[in-house]
């Protein structure tokens, strides 16, 4: 066999494996949108169905086999990329032992129904035991993974390929001095909000038509897409030409539904940009969970709480919901990017948001690299809580157990989305340089803006890595000093 | 291998045939009801793969091997019908050569798009080419299966296993000149229903609301189950607990919506009601077309349709469509019991629509069995309907080219309709000897009605033939003599 004839044979396996990968992402918007209630156990079969065989596709000899022998030809990017994509998944996938993914699969399912149980009553020590072994999961599973210095780094790289924990620490850093130097200015100039402008009774047709307006405004493509209610809302990628985002709706609190819609429409415009062509290719795929997080946030934070947006949309708003007719726009915008340390991680500001990051990188990179033991975790998150926010957690759900991710053995998925902020605004400044964006917003004319992410980013795919991608779009390594830039401008706009 | 071990691999694989089926079904339900439209090559892709996929394993020498061993064993009633299904689904799959599938299904696919345009300009020719290829399929395929007696029989067996053009032909003949004979009564009563009485404007959101109302007051379960908007309503069981229903709602006209929920109700407390340990198997899926027409004909028809049912839910309505206090009862009753001959087979009544399926039939049991050329189809059809509607059909569109069946290559499967409706009648005589049915809908109380569906019915799956089914359930054969006397009862009632 021709390393060229491999090749096709991968690319004919990459095809099936992108089809059956398809009926997952349906199998999972429907879950979480449609589903009855009581199919969930079917739902979990035929999950655990779909995946055993895509498993196997992906570990098979033939597989390692057909790449070792692709790998001996000459080809252009694409076909470099898509080997390098195949060989690495193929030896993350077969460097683990089968038994250890499914144990992983048990126990982080078992773990994060106990979680729930755990949070409700604030008591950390029914889900310890269950963390302990997640934890022990996730290191062995490192172990066997390889790794370049520290164990971390392992599972760092299976969200964002070959982001290393060293080079987050000294951006996070960095990023950590300058916020708290800012989150100083906004403590001490006093101001705040007027009142509960965003709080209110905003029925949820409303908040819909509103949200599908502003999609329709910018220029989502409802034939290609759509957009439905979910309690934590997502956007998937079912195939080319039909990517779905969801949204909730408070009906006493305008925002989640607003800025939750501008998130996944940024995610879901990414996956409409990419290389149609490529589809079922390594490099069709976005290419890391950061750079789809960049995607999401430029939308929600960049543009969706800029004055610009504002100008554009707020008389449709106050159409919308008549309550804003008598707020004027500067109180709003006001509201709308206020700057408030809270403990919560998802109600976070875009300053502060960075911090609960930064303090959950710092807890898991010790836990992995074996620095700090479970019993110790409370504490430890409470007392760099206090370091950073100046206060402490009023109870340990809104502590150590906060979030889902520890408990469902997501390590090191946490700084994808401080990285992603980081590259958002990293993007907005090249973009800036390229087109008036700002002007754009105002007059409504999202597309160049759109064209432009697809130019540099979407349209790439996983043609590059992540860190190489950044730097063509931008000409830059990833950089913070950007987005501390963007949260000074902010800062100042505010409470200057 | 001994014929135990080959019976327990053989549960193996339906297992999985089941999951991944349950897969098409949700991508077919998404596609009819949220999909978004640039989807629809994508989702032709999905299909086309799974299909494959699913064929592959059902026609692999190993699943033949599998029945072979698996014969020589003893079994109980269970065993020896999950056998017997699964050898004359492997027979008919492994006669037929695949090239002759994938002929089929790109043909009918190029069909089906010709013959929408067909209809709208009315222009048979433009679409004959198609049909004349398909028929050739078919009849090309039911050498291929073989067949007693005449070749139709090979697709009939299709739909409904092990029917008979002959006993069909048998009972449509009895059924025909029945019908024709109480047509004559209704004709010459001069009677009809006051105005128009079921026209008007009925909001959507109210229509959705009403048979959501009727769903649940019947004791549809959705926690495991769901309603819908599409274009051509159906059911679907995606996997046990998860069994949805579509309807269509429109504005000026308010018969769809309900009597078409009802229906599609009717198959889908059949899914529900299977025998849930028995999901995986052949046993545990429904036996066949018409026993799920007889459900979903019961519901709409029998119950639908009955006064006892507007007893009690006419002030209901009147509730939700104000302009129904102003009709009496009575009429509204007359109304929606209203007979009168048409053209259009979905449109028809319960006493004509027989007729039309019994036209069908006839014309396509002689195509299939070389007595007619395609080039006569059109003067065919309209000499027939001419014959027993006592009038031609305006067009063509509304003649030859009225379903989409034929051009999407399903021959045998329209007498599964009147089967259907003769098999509810058949139950509906039989459940009156053990529950006073009228008087319980009448109290609101469907659950018992439910029950016996169930334990007669639902719960048996497939370990029965259907004839052997319906003996079980009713005492005696399949016989039209019970929808006979039903149709006379309610002409008598309307038109006496």
């Amino acid at each position: 066999m021709t390393p060229k004839e491999a090749y096709s044979e991968l690319l004919e396996i990459s095809r099936r494996v992108a089809i059956f990968s398809s009926f997952g992402s349906l199998l999972g918007w429907d879950q979480r949108t449609y589903m009855p209630k009581k199919a969930a156990n079917y739902r979990a079969l035929q999950y655990a169905s779909l995946m055993e065989y895509i498993y196997e596709i992906l570990t098979s000899d033939r597989f390692g086999k057909l790449i070792e022998i692709a790998e001996k030809g000459e080809y252009d990017l694409r076909g470099k990329m898509n080997i390098y994509w195949w060989r690495r998944g193929y030896d993350r996938l077969t460097k683990i032992p089968k038994s250890l993914y499914v144990e992983e699969a048990r126990v982080s399912s078992e773990s994060e129904s106990v979680w729930v149980e755990a949070k409700k009553k604030g008591d950390f020590n029914l889900v310890k035991p269950y963390l302990e072994r997640l934890i022990n999961i996730k290191k062995e599973m490192a172990e066997h993974m390889g790794y370049e210095g520290e164990r971390y780094n392992a599972l760092l790289d299976s969200y964002e390929p070959e982001l290393r924990a060293e080079y987050v620490s000294e951006i996070f850093t960095n990023l950590k001095g300058e916020t708290l130097r800012l989150l100083n200015v906004v403590i001490n100039s006093g101001k705040k909000p007027k009142g509960e402008i965003l709080k209110g009774h905003f029925p949820k047709d409303k908040q819909r038509e509103f949200c599908l307006f502003l999609l329709k405004s910018i220029g989502y493509d409802f034939d290609a897409g759509r957009l439905d209610e979910t309690v934590h809302p997502f956007a998937t990628m079912i195939t080319p030409n039909d990517v779905r985002i969801t949204t909730k709706y408070e009906e006493d609190f305008i925002s989640p539904s607003i800025f939750g819609t501008l998130h996944e429409m940024g995610h879901g415009l990414y996956d409409m940009g990419l290389p149609e062509d490529m589809w079922a290719e390594p490099v069709g795929s976005a290419v890391s969970l950061g750079v789809h997080e960049s995607q999401s946030r430029f939308w929600e934070n960049i543009i969706g709480r800029s004055e610009a947006f504002w100008k554009r949309f707020y008389k449709d708003l106050s159409d919308h919901f008549p309550k804003f007719k008598d707020i004027p726009l500067e109180d709003f915008l006001f509201a709308v990017n206020e700057i408030k340390p809270s403990t919560i991680r998802i109600e976070a500001d875009e300053l502060t948001y960075n911090l609960h990051i930064i303090l959950r990188f710092e807890i898991e990179r010790e836990v992995i690299n074996d620095k700090v033991s479970v019993d110790d975790l409370p504490d430890l998150w409470n007392e760099k809580f206090k370091s950073m926010f100046g206060f402490y957690p009023p109870n340990i759900s809104e502590g150590v157990l906060q979030d889902i991710h520890w408990y469902g053995g997501s390590f090191g998925y946490f700084p994808t989305y401080t990285l992603g902020n980081i590259i958002s605004a990293q993007i907005f400044a090249k973009m800036k340089e390229d087109l008036p964006v700002y002007e754009l917003v105002e007059r409504g004319e999202f597309q160049p803006i759109i064209n432009w992410l697809k130019e540099k980013i979407h349209s790439k795919g996983s043609l590059y890595k992540p860190s190489e991608l950044v730097k063509r779009a931008t000409g830059e390594d990833i950089n913070p000093k950007y987005l501390i830039n963007y949260l000074e401008d902010k800062v100042k706009r505010f409470y200057g």
